[in-house]
C-alpha cells in the first residue's frame, strides 16, 4: 500500500478522493500496488465525509510521517500552497498540483527544488482542467519545435460568450446565467478579465518554449468589453469570438497574450463552445492538433490530477527528468504589438468608406452588417498597422483574427 | 550517440528520417545524446538521398548489430513486417511501428514477446496518425474506466464525405478528386470499404478494454453506399455522416464496429473535416475529450513514430510496463446488432405517413426533406428494432447517430 496525503478538500480534493475511491482497482493495478488516502489537510472538519478521521489541520504531520509518499495540493491561491508545496518537496515527498497560480508564479523555483530533491512535480490539471495537454506537449510532441499554442482556457467565460452568439444575450445577462449555474463566480473578475487565462498560457508557453513569463505582465484584455456588435461582424463574417490565450515566438522572443480573437469557422477552435476548453497546438512536424473537453469541474480535473499521482507511482523506480525552465529576462518576452496577424474590424459609413477600408486593410471581403455598417477582414498586420491604416474611418471594433 | 534502424523507406519511413534530421538536436536533448540512423532496410536503393548509403537489404545487417538500440518499422503490411519485428525482440532490440496491420493481427503476440525479452515495443503512429492517442489513453485517462471511443480514423473517407457534403458532389467524383489529390489509393477499396477503420478501432478497442478483437470479425460498412439522400437527411436535421469507428462494452462484452453514423453538430465530431482526424474518448471520470489533428501524412506520421523513438530512449533505464492484451474469445465479443442508440431514417410518403413513423420510432423531431421525404430521429433503440419499427413504411436510408 502507497500512502499519500490531499491538500485541499475544496472541489478537486474531494473530487480527487472520489476518483481514487470509485477506480480504486484499476489504480492499484496501474501503481502495483493500492493507493490510501492517509491524511486530508483541511481549515475544516468534515464529519460526515467516509473519510472525515483523515482530516488534519497541521501540515507537519503529513511532513514529518515517512510513510507518505506523495502530497496532492489543491488547496488554489499562491499562500500558503506554495509554501506547503516546497515543504513537502524538501521532506522528499512528490508532488502534484492543480494550482495553476503556483506554477506559473513559482513553476522555475518548485522544480528546481524537486530536480535537487530527487522528486517529482507534476500539474497537468493546472491548464485545460482534465483535458490531456500538458503531458502531450512534453512527450507525444517531443519530436516537435512548437511554434505556437493556441486556446479556449477559461470555461466561465466560453460559456458567456457562447451564450452571447446562439442567444443574443448581451454580457450582462449571460453573465448571470453563468453565476446562476455555478460557471461563474460572485466576484467574476479573475475569469472575465482574462487572468485565469493569462496563468494558464503562462504554464503553456514555458512548456513551449522553455521560459517562464511574468502572468501579470503579458498583455491581457477579457470580454467585458465585448458586445452584439462584435457576435454580429462574427456571424456575418462565419466564425466566431472567442477568448484566446496564444503564444508563440516572435524574432526570438517570447509572444504570450490573452485577448479575444476572432475565430474563422475552418478553425476548430471556433466549435468549441460552452464551458468546454479547447487547446490547438501547431508544431512543425505534426501541424496542428487540438485537445478538446473538460476544462474545469470536480471529477474532469480530479482526473488529471489522479492521472499524475499514477504516473509517479507507477514510475518510482525511475528519475523523472522535469523540464528545465528559466525565468524571462526582459530581452526574452514581447508583447501583444508585435504580432503580425489578420484583423477583423467593424466600420460604419457609406459604401465608399467601405470601399477605402477594403483597400487600406487590403481586405479580401466586405460584409455588410445591420445597421449600415460594414465588417473586414484585413491582410496580415501589426494592430497599430491596422489601426493607423483606418485612421480617418469610424471604427466601431477590432478584434484580432485567429487563423 | 546511440544507433537506430528503419525498416522500410516509404513515405513514413523517409519522413521519420526527415524528422530525426530537422530536429535532431532537441531530440538529442530529450534522449541524453545524439540518435544516429545507423541502417535503413529497404528492398531498394537511394542513391540521391543524404543517407542513401545506409541503406541495406538484408535484415540479418540489423539484427546482427550489438549497436542497433532501436528498430523503427514502417513497412506497412503483415509480412515480412511481422516477422522482422519478430526477429528484432528476440534479439534484444526495441520496436516502434506506424504499422497498424502487424499491430491489430499480431499485437497480443509481439507485447507478450516484448515483455519476455524486456523491450519495448510502441505503436503510437499506428492510429490517429500524428494525433496523440495511445499514449493519452494510457497515462493521461489512466485514471479513468473507458467507457468508450469513437472516431473519424480515416482521412481519405472523410475527405470524400465532406465534398459530398459541402459541394453536393457523388461518391464517384468525390473519391475521384481524391486520388487526384493523393488522398486515395488508386486501389480505394481497404479505405471506401471501412477495413482500415476497423483496424484502428480494433487496437483502440485493446487499449481500452484489454482484449484484441479480429479485425476481420467486426461489423464494417463503408461509404460506397453513401449517396446525396444521406447529406440531404443530415442537413435537414442539422449535422454531417461520417464514418466512424465505434467501440463500447455491451453487457459485459466488447463491440467494436465501423459504420456511417450521422453525428448531430452538438458533437465535436461532426466539426472534423476534410483529411483530419478526430477521436472522442468517453471515460468515468473525465467525460468526454476529443484528440484532433492530421490523421495520415508524411510527417504528422513520422512525429508520432519519432515521439515513440524518444519516449524509449530517455527512459532505457527503465522496464516498461506494456499493455497486457488478450485476444478475445468469441463469448467477449459482440457486433452492431447490441448497440442500443437512436437512428436517423429518410422515409418517403405523405404526411400521415411521417406522423405514423414519428410514433413507431418515438421520435422527437420529424423533418420535410425535398422530394417529398421525411428525416427521423428515432429513440434508443437496437437497428432491428428500428427497422422492425418501421416495417410497413418505404425506408429509403437508415444509419446510427453517435450522440
Amino acid at each position: 500500500m502507497i500512502h499519500i496525503a490531499i491538500l485541499g478538500f475544496g472541489v478537486v480534493g474531494s473530487g480527487s478522493a472520489e476518483v481514487l475511491t470509485q477506480n480504486r482497482e484499476l489504480i492499484a493495478k496501474h501503481c502495483g500496488e493500492e493507493v490510501n488516502i492517509k491524511y486530508i489537510l483541511d481549515l475544516r472538519e468534515f464529519p460526515d465525509h467516509p473519510l472525515g478521521e483523515r482530516v488534519v489541520h497541521d501540515i507537519r504531520v503529513i511532513l514529518d510521517d515517512p510513510e507518505v509518499a506523495l502530497v496532492a495540493e489543491m488547496m488554489g491561491g499562491a499562500h500558503p500552497a506554495y509554501d506547503f508545496t516546497r515543504a513537502a518537496i524538501e521532506a522528499g515527498k512528490h508532488v502534484v498540483t492543480s494550482n495553476k497560480e503556483v506554477v506559473a508564479t513559482f513553476g522555475v523555483e518548485l522544480l528546481k527544488l524537486a530536480r535537487k530533491h530527487h522528486v517529482s512535480y507534476l500539474f497537468e490539471a493546472s491548464v485545460g482542467g482534465g483535458i490531456p495537454i500538458i503531458r502531450p506537449l512534453q512527450t507525444d510532441l517531443a519530436s516537435n519545435q512548437i511554434l505556437s499554442v493556441s486556446g479556449i482556457l477559461n470555461g466561465t467565460t466560453n460559456f458567456i460568450l457562447t451564450k452571447m452568439e446562439r442567444e443574443g444575450a448581451d454580457f450582462a445577462s449571460a453573465l448571470k446565467e453563468a453565476q446562476a449555474n455555478g460557471y461563474a463566480e460572485a466576484n467574476p473578475a479573475a475569469d472575465v478579465e482574462g487572468l485565469d487565462a493569462a496563468r494558464k498560457i503562462v504554464i503553456l508557453a514555458a512548456l513551449a518554449f522553455g521560459v517562464l513569463l511574468d502572468p501579470n505582465k503579458i498583455s491581457t484584455t477579457g470580454i467585458t468589453g465585448i458586445t452584439k456588435d462584435h457576435t454580429a461582424a462574427a456571424r456575418a463574417l462565419g466564425g466566431a469570438v472567442k477568448l484566446i490565450g496564444h503564444t508563440r515566438t516572435v524574432d526570438g522572443k517570447v509572444l504570450a497574450m490573452v485577448s479575444p480573437f476572432f475565430v474563422p469557422s475552418q478553425n476548430p477552435v471556433s466549435h468549441v463552445d460552452g464551458v468546454f476548453n479547447g487547446i490547438l497546438v501547431d508544431a512543425n512536424m505534426l501541424g496542428r492538433a487540438l485537445f478538446y473537453g473538460a476544462g474545469a469541474g470536480k471529477l474532469p480535473t480530479a482526473s488529471a490530477v489522479v492521472a499524475d499521482i499514477i504516473d509517479i507511482l507507477s514510475h518510482r523506480a525511475e528519475e523523472r527528468s522535469l523540464p528545465q525552465w528559466r525565468t524571462a529576462t526582459a530581452e526574452e518576452q514581447t508583447d501583444a504589438s508585435v504580432l503580425v496577424c489578420r484583423h477583423l474590424f467593424l466600420i460604419e459609413g457609406c459604401a465608399k468608406c467601405a470601399d477605402k477600408a477594403t483597400k487600406a486593410l487590403r481586405a479580401e471581403a466586405c460584409v455588410g452588417v445591420e445597421g449600415g455598417r460594414y465588417a473586414l477582414i484585413s491582410a496580415p498586420m501589426t494592430a497599430k498597422e491596422a489601426r493607423d491604416a483606418l485612421s480617418e474611418l469610424t471604427v466601431v471594433l477590432t478584434v484580432p483574427v485567429l487563423d
